[in-house]
């Protein structure tokens, strides 16, 4: 916790009590005391109980995938190019699937050469590599407020300063993007970069709109702030083709991660980086030294779908599934919790739910889970752990469209008794 | 480079060119400005011209692998547990395989719990969590010399003082390493961890001795030294089963690194670290931040190996292609080169070759090269940069025998003419 006096006198008891059951407490580097469990994850166990309904988890749904052409082109990969398929590879990926990943970002509206992309064990590695090649202790780097808890997690590993930028329903907010960047410099902050999602956020559901696109781009170039626009759900919106992507407005000033694990399978745990040459270069050398390489076989295996497969029509189906339950969602929620304020996403995979005054949404959880419903705090997407505590978010991506009607209507009745308890 | 003044000079010259080219250079992390290629991944390029045979690189020998068997075993997971397989998994690595990796390590006399252990991608991965759990800058970390250069990198971006320990054909030398952190703990280093290859050593060859075992961990615990002891090659020795491991002498000091890589395939990219249960703790929370999880195809793919197929006859069949390959080394080496002193490997996969007074490792790599024969210069191996570069490191697991036996003479050949050169 970078800036919460609270959490820092819990986290001086819990380092007391580790201490004295942990006879090398004392040898950890620094940066290791700050290490944390996402709630996300802690939530785990208690969201895989069957009778609730998990609206919390991040998981996609892939019961569409094709499993029998994945399993006879797989079969056929090791067999006839195994012993390339299961060696060691490039640091920086194999340069047939770079070339395979400027196709897929095709739809972004990025031309992009192969050369200047790595590939990376999912985005949270590329932010990983991006942090450790960027980050000196107490670096700030800007952030949503909402922002998606993993980046939280790599970026206060790395022990960075996180500065929240205020977003509304059209996304980040330009001029308070500017103020804040004005005020931090003036403070002496060293701003490293800004971290945005802007399609379809996480947790947020919105999207950074068409108009205001330019401006933050720009409002990044005038102050010399790198921007690195995350991307993990630009292909699934409801209705059709994506927004045309940030990265195209500034290649040379902006880092794009991509990844497979939302629009194809998170199992292969292949994502990537499209950047300049010179940064790209940098984040080769942290990956030879973080892993040495991704893994081969992942990378021929995604190849080989991505070049025999219809792989765009895989998307569209994933669009209609995922289309069909955020409007369940939409649909529970304006029958059973209409007084509240909520997103309404045009595509991914959240939405962010404002709750009544006074319900705090970490207290609720444990009431809500009895009431066999799951979310996850909104507390936990800022960097103090306090902010956001009047939020949830909630997840349409895995349940079926019939769980998602259930979930609302049990956190429906969670509220209501909350409510009642309260007043 | 930590302490050198040489290799600081080029740091600076580079490091201006590098600032002319990269228009972010300023923004780099301290730890990104040392990061560098490692000698042996430039040589990839070279190694691979077909006219040379490469004695450079430690890429295993795969050509045994029973694609046919992986082929269908891989076909029917996608097809049976595909949705499982292909989805997100555990921080700490599959439940399943983290059992089947305690079957793996009981020929090192290991009995070990699933819960002490966290899978990570490849050792390479399991040496950065590690680091950034217990590193801070200008922290101590005790490296055999010469010491393998992939964990020489990873040290070296973690801004680690990297203190090398004296060895002979018995592995490293109690009494030096005893001497060693009493001067360093005097200066007032801060030691924390000692990292050791007990067998087949990386670049070496030799092996701790069983006598030196209990006396090189009674060391450490001593003077309270964390013991990361890394075993990729332990099952690979030429005439049968391995020396019981250091991690059974102490299991409360000490981090057992293992991997999949050399006795089965890297492709998967997939080892694992076994330590005491706080430290793991700390290592899957810094995988969380680093990758999420590693791949659950991979770790499904590979437990389905392991449970379906004879895997330590695989590993038996092994031995004998690097037992092979290892003698017809040794019988060029003594044809070719019978002035000159080597090790001895009884396993693994290389020999530490003493060049004759005079010769510098790193001139004589361009000719070697033109005489048709790579190496790796053996200040590869030394965190100076510097030191051993009067000796080489010769690889015996990816060429035939006859390839090796060329490649000897081809060396021989260069080394003559270096020397006439000289004198």
């Amino acid at each position: 916790m970078n800036s919460n006096g609270k959490s820092d006198n819990k986290h001086i008891t819990s380092a007391a009590a580790a201490a004295a059951a942990d006879p090398w407490f004392s040898n950890y580097a620094d940066r290791a005391l700050g290490m944390r469990q996402s709630e996300v994850r802690s939530l785990f166990a208690v969201a895989n109980r069957p009778e609730v309904v998990s609206l919390a988890g991040g998981m996609p749904n892939i019961d569409g995938l094709p499993l029998d052409f994945l399993a006879d082109a797989t079969s056929k990969l090791i067999r006839e190019r195994g012993k390339k398929a299961l060696q060691y590879g490039s640091g920086q990926g194999e340069e047939f699937l770079r070339s395979a990943i400027c196709e897929v970002m095709r739809p972004d509206g990025i031309t992009a050469n192969p050369d200047n992309i790595i590939v990376t064990i999912g985005s949270q590695q590329s932010l990983d590599l991006i942090s450790q090649v960027f980050l000196n202790p107490g670096d700030t780097v800007l952030v949503e407020a909402p922002s998606y808890v993993g980046a939280l997690g790599v970026f206060d590993a790395y022990q960075a300063d996180i500065q929240h930028v205020q977003m509304d329903n059209d996304g980040l907010i330009p001029s308070v993007l500017e103020e804040t960047i004005i005020r931090l410099q003036k403070e002496g902050k060293n701003i490293k970069f800004l971290y945005t999602i802007p399609n379809f956020h996480n947790p947020g559901g919105m999207c950074l709109s068409a108009e205001r696109r330019p401006l933050i781009v720009e409002i990044c170039k005038k102050y010399n702030i790198l921007l690195v626009e995350d991307n993990p759900y630009g292909l699934l919106g409801f209705s059709g083709d994506p927004v045309p992507s940030l990265y195209n407005l500034n290649p040379e000033g902006i880092l794009y991660l991509g990844t497979f694990s939302k629009t194809f399978a998170p199992g292969f745990r292949i994502g990537w980086t499209l950047g300049p040459q010179a940064i790209i270069e940098r984040l080769v050398l942290a990956n030879e030294s973080a892993t040495l390489c991704p893994p081969a076989f992942s990378q021929f295996a995604i190849t080989t779908y991505l070049e025999q497969y219809d792989w765009y029509q895989q998307v569209k189906e994933y669009r209609e599934v995922y289309h069909e339950r955020g409007e369940a969602m939409q649909k529970a929620l304006e029958k059973y919790l209409p007084d509240l304020e909520w997103t309404r996403p045009t595509g991914g995979f959240y939405t962010w739910v404002k709750l009544p005054d006074g319900i705090d949404a970490r207290d609720m959880l444990p009431r809500a889970v009895d009431c066999g419903v799951a979310y996850v705090a909104g507390n936990a997407f800022y960097a103090d752990g306090e902010t956001g505590a009047d939020h949830i978010r909630l997840s349409f991506c895995y349940p079926s469209p019939e769980e998602i009607t259930e979930g609302v209507r049990r956190l429906s009745i969670a509220i209501k008794q909350e409510l009642e308890n309260k007043y």
